[in-house]
């Protein structure tokens, strides 16, 4: 069992309406400290394989088809034996 | 200035139907090896200061007031120098 790590962010040039509100919302608790938020999703896929090789490949394929949306997100992962 | 990098995830006993539909999805797409997904958030929170031990202390202020629903969520994170 290989459990995948999956990082999915809006790439630096897209505007983070989402981290933006929550940027203010900290400023309106008083924590002025904070410059800039972004909001990405953070996914734990679990795979029935060991093949880590096999499971990279096949990951790689899941975010480009499904999970992420590459016009406007990047993506990244770390695989885990479980 | 020190970056949060928070990952904020459903707690194990609580439902993840957005995961289960996820899951669903890749099995369509043919990836059956996949058995469970689950989705949380990823925040990357900027902090304008140079102390981490208050910035510990501060994000998880941050996390128990605002960003994470500790009702059914669990929240981690780690400080990176930037």
């Amino acid at each position: 069992m290989i459990i995948a790590r999956i990082h999915v962010t809006l790439k630096q040039s897209v505007l983070d309406p989402q981290g933006t509100a929550v940027t203010k919302s900290l400023h309106a608790l008083g924590y002025q400290e904070v410059s800039d938020v972004r909001i990405g999703k953070f996914l734990e896929v679990k795979v029935d394989t060991t093949d880590k090789a096999q499971a990279n490949e096949r990951i790689t394929e899941m975010c480009e088809k499904l999970l992420a949306n590459t016009v406007i997100e990047t993506y990244e992962f770390e695989l885990v034996e479980a």
